[in-house]
């Protein structure tokens, strides 16, 4: 079934009524070609999932009829921001949309020493909304009840400055080739549900040793993920799949 | 360094000399301009890795002396073979070129009901040998010492007789649905090391509940992969990551 987010607050009692605005009417009635009576899922601002049944419907909005309502637990034990150095061509596309798929709570794209690409101030606005839409689509797809967020920060620096988080790793060529392969785990280990585990990655170019070592010294860790080297956009997808794994699976 | 994947059989002592011929030759003499004296890394067909020096060329052979030799544990101590259904675009490109950053020992595809795409006859041996293209330049650039293998089957019955497995299993998003999410657990935990595990998953139309019940039937079980919905391309990732995350990290 076709899912949506709302963004305005609803009542989710069954038979009462809500009305749908913004770009989903749009979806549902033009694109899906809903007719009065039929149905689709609506996401609420609080996680709720609910089945809603087309009563009638204006150019703009629709009158929209509770039928269902569930919780369901599809979003990660702990809160993942995958935070990453830009890139070049629609690698940052990919790390949304797969990362997305996979239960980030968060991507903050970020400049660094190495980076090959970099956002034009200009471009970056309109660049964040398309990831925003990137991120809703893909949320929509993969049936989660949240949208990730998506955020810039000029640097390292004011990165782990900016973002609150109770722990944090970043991916580090040098660490795995010298063995290590114990920080991730012993990571996840220590953090609780609903935790935010702050996890960083370097764009295409990698990261320096000088903003690693910084990194370090604010305690975000190096951590190996294992003994291959894997691309800019390939990194955010084994971590994710990783805190899966071992948080719902194991 | 620059890394290539020998097909012929070398003597690897240290200042012994072989040849190199093939496409090797070619990308490192006239793509990378190699001159006598540089150095590049040469994977042996049993897994050593080789730094060569360059002696002297003619157009089509390199004369390679052996400097150094190490034996890398790069390799996933499972041997993952991904069987995917065929899809459209560029996916089966994808899912090659990251399960290579990922380890994966063996792709297969094969065609099923629900398909969007299929393989037409004629095209078939072209698309493979993409597909083992892509492999080969995955491997070098993640600096894997194994090329995994491509191949394809008709369909799921002819792929579980004609390929040797220890463990089957098959991502069906039913299965994770109604919650299951211990299977893949058990799997790798019953394995010994090098042994081969296979892994199923459907087209982007998913699989049929026959083509999946005839699965469990010869002891491939149905394995969730977390309560998202990933796309055919997204979870083979996953479970290659979690493959690696419990075999290398825990």
């Amino acid at each position: 079934m076709q899912r949506y987010f709302l963004t305005n607050t609803i009542t989710t009692t069954v038979d009462s009524v809500f009305e749908l605005t913004g770009e989903s009417v749009h979806h549902w009635l033009k694109v899906m070609r809903a007719q009065p009576g039929d149905q689709a899922e609506f996401v609420t601002r609080n996680q709720q999932v609910v089945i809603g049944k087309l009563l009638s419907s204006t150019t703009t909005t629709a009158q929209v009829a509770v039928q269902q309502v569930t919780t369901p637990q599809v979003e990660l034990p702990l809160q993942v921001l995958i935070a990453c150095g830009v890139s070049k061509g629609d690698k940052t596309e990919q790390i949304v949309q797969r990362g997305t798929e996979l239960g980030a709570a968060g991507f903050i794209f970020f400049d660094s020493q190495y980076a090959v690409a970099k956002w034009a101030t200009n471009k970056r606005e309109r660049k964040l909304s398309r990831l925003v839409k990137i991120a809703q689509a893909a949320a929509e797809q993969s049936h989660r009840t949240v949208v990730p967020t998506v955020s810039y920060q000029a640097n390292l620096s004011t990165l782990v400055q900016q973002v609150s988080y109770d722990a944090g790793i970043v991916a580090w060529e040098e660490s795995a080739k010298q063995g290590e392969s114990s920080q991730l785990v012993q990571t996840l280990n220590k953090m609780q549900p609903q935790q935010r585990l702050l996890a960083i990655f370097g764009p295409e170019g990698g990261l320096t040793s000088t903003e690693v070592s910084d990194l370090n010294q604010v305690g975000v860790v190096s951590a190996g993920l294992g003994p291959r080297i894997m691309r800019a956009e390939t990194a955010p997808m084994y971590l994710l799949s990783a805190v899966s794994f071992s948080q719902e699976l194991v």
